[in-house]
Formats: C-alpha cells, sequence, structure tokens
C-alpha cells in the first residue's frame, strides 16, 4: 500500500468517480470513497467494496475485484435509473493484506475504530519508511484534491470477492453467500530432541523431534478432518541441523487452524496439544508452543446474508452457502454496522499467485447481485 | 584431507616412527604405514590404524584415535619385548570422510583396489583441487623422504576406533568387539502434492504432501523398530513453499536406513516404497524416489573377532559385541584380508562434534587391547 502502483489505483477510482458525478472522499489512512446519493442525502451510507492492494505475488482479483464491482454497481444503478434511500458508497480500502506494513486489514480496521489512525500511520515497512510519510510523499501518497471524510457512521456493507477456494467450482454454483469468516488461530511449535549419528544411536533409546512432529501433524490433521468446515495447515516447517546422516535436534513447524465455528477451532487446539503432550511423555522430547495472531470468527449479519440471497433470486442466480476461511475487510466493518459478503469463483480454487482468475461471466454475475442486494439492503433499512 | 593440518599429522607419524626405528612407507593417495618388523621380514603384515582426517565440525577422537592407537600398541610391544612372526603397521588412511574429496573412505578404497589410484587423484575439492594437486602441493602434500609402498598384501586388520554410539556407555561396557559394520541404504523422496490457501481449501479435497510425509515418516520408523539393530533416520526434510498460510505443495526428504542384518535394510526400504505407494494412491500425492549411495553389510572375519575377544581376555577386560552404524576403513580393507574392529565408548554417544570425548582410562584400554590382539593375530597365522 501507499505504492505508486496503488496511488495510480485511487487516481484511476477518483477519475472515475468523477466522471460519474459521485461524491468523493478519502480518510487520513488512504481509504478512499465515492458516494452516489440516495433521496435521504443525509442518511448513513451503505458501503460496497474491498481492497486494492494485494500480496507481492499475487493476482488481479484479490480485493480489486470487489472495488471494480462496486463501481460497476453504482454504474449498473445509475444506468436503470434505481434511486435508494440511503446513498451508496463504492469503497477502496487501503492495504488488506500487509504485505508492506505489517497489520492486516489496516484500512478498514482504522475505519471501524478498531486500531487508531496514528498507530496505524506510525508503523514502519522493512525499509524503514512510515506510513506516514508513504502517505505524505507525492508517488504513492493521498489524493490532493480529494476532501477528507467527515464522519465514518455507515448503514451496511457488502463486500463482493472471489472466493480463493474450490467449493462453489467444484459444486457447479457460481455465486457463494459467504455464512461466516472463520476463525484462526496460529501456532509456532518448536521440538527439541536428541541429536545424534544416524547410524550407531538406536531406536528404542532416541528422542526423535521429527518423528514426534509426524505424529502431531497427523493428529491435528484427523481432527480437523471430523469437524465440519474446519481446516488445519502446517506451511512451514524447518529441521535442524539438516544432514541425511544426522537425527534430528530441533524441529520448528507452524500451525494455522480455521472454522467459521469458534468451538471447532477450540478442538483442533486441544488436540495440538494433547499431541505435544503426548510427543513430550513418550519420545521424551522438549516441547514449546507459542500462540501467534489470531481472531474469533466472524458470522454475517443474518438480515443481510438474507438481502443477498433475494438479490440472487431476484436475477434468476443459483446461490450457495459457503465460509470464508480467508481473512476480509468485512471482519472489522462488522464492528460497526451489519455486514454480507458475495464469492464468485476462482478457477481452481487458486489464490494470492499471478495466475488467480475468474471467469467473465462469473465476474458479471457477482457485480449484478452487488448492485441487487445493495438495492435489497436499502430496502431493508426502510425509508 | 591434503590439508596442512593432515600434512602436519602425517609429518607428525613419520616423526615418530623414525624415532622408533619404524620402516616408514606411503603410497599415491597418502596413505602412511609404520612396519614394526617381525621375525619373518617377508611375510605379509598385519596392519593396525584408522584415519586421520575429520569431519569439518568433528572432534578430536573419530579416526585420529585408531592412528594413535595402532602407533601406542606399537610401542607397547617394542616395551615389552614381544616378538611378532609376521611384520605389524601402524597405519594412517587418507580421506576417510569425505569432508573435501566426495569419496568416502578414499584411502582404503584405493589401497584395497576397490577404486583405482588415478581415479581418486582426478576428484576435486569444492574449490576445484584435484587430490592429484592437492598432494603435489607443499602445504598439504605428500611426504618427501617416504618411500613408496612396494605391495599391499597384508595378512589381517584391525581397527581401533572410538564407538560414535551410546550402547556401551549405556550398557556399562568399556570394551566393543564390533559384529558387522551396518549396510546403508539412503534416499531421497519427493512429494508433490496440491499447494493452496491454508484456508479456503476443504480437508476432503486437499492432497497434502506434508501429511504423506508424516505417515511415511511414522510407517518406516515402526519398522526399523521392531526390528533388532535396525536403525531409520530421516534427518533432512524441506518444505514448500514454506508458509504458514499456504497448504504445501513440495515436500523432499531424506532416508538413511542401516542395519547389520542386510535383509532388515530390506525390509524397511518395503515399507518405505509401500508407504509411499498409500501416499499416491490415498492422498493423490505424486511421488518419486531416488536412490542414493548406499553399501551392503561388512561382517567381521570371525575369527579375528576371536582373537579380540581373546585379547580382552587376556588382560582381564570385560566387553561385548556390538554392531558399528557408521562406515569405516574396515569396510574397504575386509575386501582383501580378514578384519577386526575394537570399539571404546563416546561419552554421551556423541561423535562428529566437537566435543566428542573417550576418557583416558577406556582409551589405554583400547589401546592394550588392540595390542594384545594383534599378538592374538599373529598367533592365529602361524609361523
Amino acid at each position: 500500500m501507499a505504492t505508486p502502483e496503488e496511488r495510480a489505483a485511487r487516481e484511476h477510482f477518483a477519475s472515475w468517480a468523477r466522471a460519474n458525478k459521485y461524491t468523493l472522499s478519502q480518510d487520513r489512512v488512504g481509504n478512499l470513497f465515492a458516494r452516489r446519493d440516495g433521496k435521504r442525502k443525509d442518511a448513513a451510507p451503505i458501503l460496497a467494496g474491498s481492497h486494492l492492494d494485494t500480496v507481492k505475488t499475487g493476482g488481479a482479483y484479490d480485493g480489486a475485484y470487489g472495488v471494480v464491482g462496486a463501481m460497476c454497481a453504482l454504474e449498473l444503478l445509475d444506468a436503470r435509473n434505481i434511486t435508494t434511500e440511503h446513498p451508496i458508497e463504492a469503497t477502496a480500502w487501503a492495504g488488506e493484506e500487509g504485505s508492506r506494513f505489517p497489520l492486516g486489514c489496516l484500512g478498514s480496521a482504522v475505519f471501524a475504530g478498531l486500531t487508531p489512525a496514528d498507530a496505524a500511520l506510525a508503523l514502519a515497512d522493512e525499509a524503514g519508511t512510515t506510513l506516514r510519510d508513504a502517505l505524505a510523499s507525492e508517488a504513492g501518497g493521498l489524493l490532493r484534491d480529494v476532501p477528507q471524510r467527515a464522519n465514518n457512521t455507515i448503514a451496511g456493507y457488502v463486500e463482493l470477492h472471489v472466493e480463493q477456494g474450490p467449493i462453489l467450482e467444484r459444486a457447479g454454483v457460481r455465486l457463494g453467500i459467504v455464512t461466516a469468516i472463520a476463525s484462526q488461530r496460529r501456532f509456532r511449535v518448536t521440538l527439541d530432541g536428541g541429536s545424534g549419528h544416524a547410524g550407531t544411536v538406536p531406536m528404542a533409546i532416541r528422542s526423535d523431534s521429527l518423528g514426534g512432529a509426524a505424529e502431531i501433524i497427523l493428529a491435528i490433521e484427523s481432527t480437523a478432518r471430523a469437524l465440519d468446515e474446519a481446516v488445519v495447515t502446517v506451511g512451514r516447517m524447518t529441521v535442524e541441523p539438516g544432514s541425511t546422516n544426522v537425527i534430528p535436534s530441533r524441529v520448528t513447524f507452524s500451525v494455522d487452524m480455521r472454522s467459521p465455528n469458534d468451538a471447532h477451532v477450540d478442538a483442533i487446539e486441544q488436540t495440538l496439544r494433547d499431541a505435544i503432550a503426548r510427543a513430550k511423555t513418550i519420545r521424551g522430547v522438549r516441547a514449546s508452543i507459542e500462540a501467534l495472531e489470531g481472531r474469533t470468527a466472524t458470522p454475517m449479519t443474518p438480515h443481510m446474508r438474507e438481502a443477498v440471497r433475494r438479490a440472487a433470486n431476484s436475477i434468476g442466480a443459483r446461490s450457495m452457502d459457503v465460509p470464508s476461511g480467508a481473512g476480509h475487510d468485512t471482519m472489522c466493518i462488522a464492528a460497526i454496522a451489519p455486514v454480507a459478503m458475495i464469492f464468485v469463483p476462482s478457477i481452481g480454487g487458486v489464490s494470492h499467485v499471478g495466475v488467480e482468475k475468474t471467469s467473465d461471466t462469473d465476474l458479471e454475475l457477482g457485480v449484478e447481485t452487488l448492485a441487487a442486494a445493495l438495492v435489497e439492503v436499502d430496502r431493508d433499512l426502510g425509508a
């Protein structure tokens, strides 16, 4: 975020808004809004959007699709001469991925008051540049001629996003209505066993940390498999000293567990702790477990989910309920407003890679659904 | 090998031999011999020795003890006015560890005719220096004033060595008579599964290569545990792409299996191949297995083991039979002569580390046993 590329994207957003006569605003951390007025000009707006930044090796869809989709939805409302009671705003959140400054969902967290703006602005990237300085610079900075946003009271938020997983594609359904954003807990586990010569230490007296890690990995995998919609991943592992002919002394690995159901994550964590305790007792390894960042599940607001479902039905699109394993800005906005998310399929279920893709017809279906959903949400809110 | 440090050690060996009036010889790859004549000057000699080189981070005992032990044994025979029928030679093999030039047991393999001298001399170290050039240089080269060895016909070989494992120490026995040097097979296994977002790919459709690796590791460990004296080690493992929030796509790991019984290594290899086949079927991973260097077991010569046992009894030392999980120069010399090995305990069972150590009294006991064993072997050979 706050790079020349993101700045160019925000310039593009602003030009588009001006061309369509929407009212621009931005805030101190670079969140950007384009308002299409409703009948009630002073009513709290309904926001639709996502983020413009990506992971370093990411593709074109994660985030940007939800911003462009919101822009298209506003144009659809114009083209169809639909007037809403509430203002509708296309929103571009700043810095969701945490790729440059070390805070995920930075823009939406500040907007929702979960992170003070000054704390976010004080964050530094790896080169030591603070977000404050990056946003003050010409290259990646705030837009010069866009007024500061007045207040953050909103009536609802709908985020359109690519699924980033294979559920929709496998089910042959083109539209997902998110049930909840999964809770996530991350741990770093370190097992210290006895090193030694691979040829001379009998099996019976070994304290092999990698064997212990293997048992732990299979135990948590087995628990997650038995729980609906829960997942657990060991994505990172180092084995030391890492010689073919030396029994590993230290194995370090990450554990990432997620579920839309917090109790399921509790169960996987318990299995992890039990398996570590067994490795200590049975294999004689020393073990430490360090809890890293985590989050509880964020259920989508029931009446907002229903609004999206009615929208899908209104355009004749088949939809299905899906959990979101990945995190989104919606997690933060849920702290201050009713929220919903709409997913379209990711081809091959892949994301965070350059080749991530969604078919054009699915992209269009997502936009149609979003536009219809914004109308439904506006109707729900009443006049 | 062929370093200034090893050269200095060989100079020391030569000075010692001259001071004790032993006859020096060396060969083209730097093996060095000091002969104490027997009554029959032209009889094939009995060799005792080991190697002077170490692994890069190794300690003082692995190898050098067997050379110094042989030197001390010859002095003991002198001190006790013992005359043997056959000549006895203290031997310093060159380059056993393969730390610089990529061939283990280089010196003894050339001596035994298993590797042609020219092939060994053509090997290059990581800097591109050939063994031929290193041995021709002043710094690490052959000794100038030592004659070329005439022939490699020998009557027997006894190698004194630190155990490098914990069996003797745990048994409270100070002397090991080696039964066999274990066979060893090494493999590199690669599992390719499906990568993906740690949060969005359901467990049921994952093809997780690390889970597959965990099952394989536990399967081979279980088989080895059930087989007397067999060991299996996964010492090296890499997990790619290695991100906390990405399901591993590729896992690569080493497998090292050893046993004094070749059939046991067959059984572990079969378990490995079966477990890989299961991972392919059940987890849908692709798998490749690459067999790296291996060796069959080298049993010690029965009458030589008995000679060592009589020697231990003659000095009142309690001994036990032990396998050698590590490889030794004895493996090569066994191709041309009867062989035996004597082990003394390694404190804590550790070796190939700077702190490897054997108590002075155990070192002395080993030397006494070696000296007595050489007399027993000489007696066995007859006049």
